[in-house]
C-alpha cells in the first residue's frame, strides 16, 4: 500500500516548503536527497529485479520505465526518445500516484517540482551503474499539463567512456 | 516495494534534524506531521480494510496491529495488553521496517525517536474514530533496547463519551 509513502512524501515537501523560501531551492534539495536515495536503492533494484546488464540507453530507458517504475511505484510510464543522437529519453505518465493527495500547487509555489525526488532518484542510481544522465520534469500535470514527462538526457562523457570500452 | 518509502522517510528526518537542534522539536514535528497523515490515511484504511466498527480497545489494538501495519507497512507486531484498566496497550515489533536502512543513531542524536511519525499517524487515525489516545514509543531498537515497543494508551475522555451512548 502506497498511501502512507505519497502522505509521508507531501510531508517532506511541505517541510522543505517551510525551509526554503524560493521553490528552485526546494527543487534543488529534493533532487539531492533523491540523489541520496538513489545512490542507495540501485542494490536493492539490481538484487530484486535481477535485470541484466543494458546494452544500450533505449534499454536502459525501458528498464527504468517497467522495472523501476513498476517496482517502486506501482505504474508504468511510455518511453519515447526524443533525440536523433538516441541520448535523449522521456518517461510519460498519464497517473502519478505521488501527487494522489495533491489537488494543486499553491499559487505561490507555481515553480515548484512538486515530485523531483524522482528525478534525484534516477539520476544517482544511473550513476552508480556508470551512467550520467540530466534528468528533469519536462511537463507536469500539476501545473496543468496533459502528461507528467520525466525527460532523461544520457550524457556524452558515459557515451565517450563505453566508445573507449568497445 | 518499501524501500523507496523508507529511503524518503530517511531524508524527512535527516532534514528535520538539519532544521532542528534538540531532538525533542524534532520528535514534536514527526508526531505532528504524523498526526496529520494519519488524519488523512483514516479514510483509505476504512475503504480498503473493509473492517466493521471494533467494540472494545482490546479490539482496535488488534486491528492496528493485525490490518494497519500489515496494510502500510508489511510487519504485524503482537500486542499485549499492560493495565488493569484496559486501556492501555503495546505494540511489539521485533523487526521494524522503517530502519531498514538506519544503522544507529548518532550520538549527538540519543533521545531522537525516529519513528515518530508512526505514533502521530495511529493517534491522528484514531481520533478520525473518535479515540483520543497517546501514543509513544516504550522501547526502541535503535536505542539498543531488545525490542521496538509502541504503547497506546487510550484516554479516559473517549471511554466516558462511550458510557454516556451506552
Amino acid at each position: 500500500s502506497r498511501e502512507l509513502f505519497v502522505l509521508t512524501y507531501g510531508a517532506l515537501v511541505a517541510q522543505l516548503c517551510k525551509d526554503y523560501e524560493k521553490d528552485e531551492d526546494v527543487n534543488t534539495c529534493l533532487d539531492r536527497m533523491g540523489y541520496g536515495i538513489g545512490v542507495r536503492l540501485i542494490d536493492d533494484f539490481l538484487a530484486r529485479s535481477a535485470v541484466k546488464k543494458c546494452r544500450s540507453y533505449s534499454e536502459t530507458a525501458d528498464m527504468i520505465a517497467q522495472v523501476a517504475f513498476k517496482m517502486y511505484l506501482g505504474v508504468t510510464p511510455r518511453v519515447s526518445c526524443s533525440s536523433a543522437a538516441g541520448n535523449e529519453f522521456s518517461l510519460i505518465l498519464d497517473k502519478n500516484p505521488l501527487v494522489d493527495f495533491v489537488e494543486e500547487l499553491p499559487a505561490e509555489r507555481a515553480s515548484l517540482c512538486y515530485c523531483n525526488l524522482l528525478c534525484g532518484v534516477i539520476r544517482g542510481a544511473l550513476e552508480m551503474v556508470h551512467l550520467a544522465a540530466e534528468v528533469t520534469f519536462l511537463q507536469d500535470r500539476l501545473k496543468g499539463d496533459a502528461v507528467t514527462e520525466i525527460g532523461i538526457t544520457f550524457l556524452r562523457k558515459a557515451e565517450d567512456r563505453k566508445h573507449k570500452r568497445n
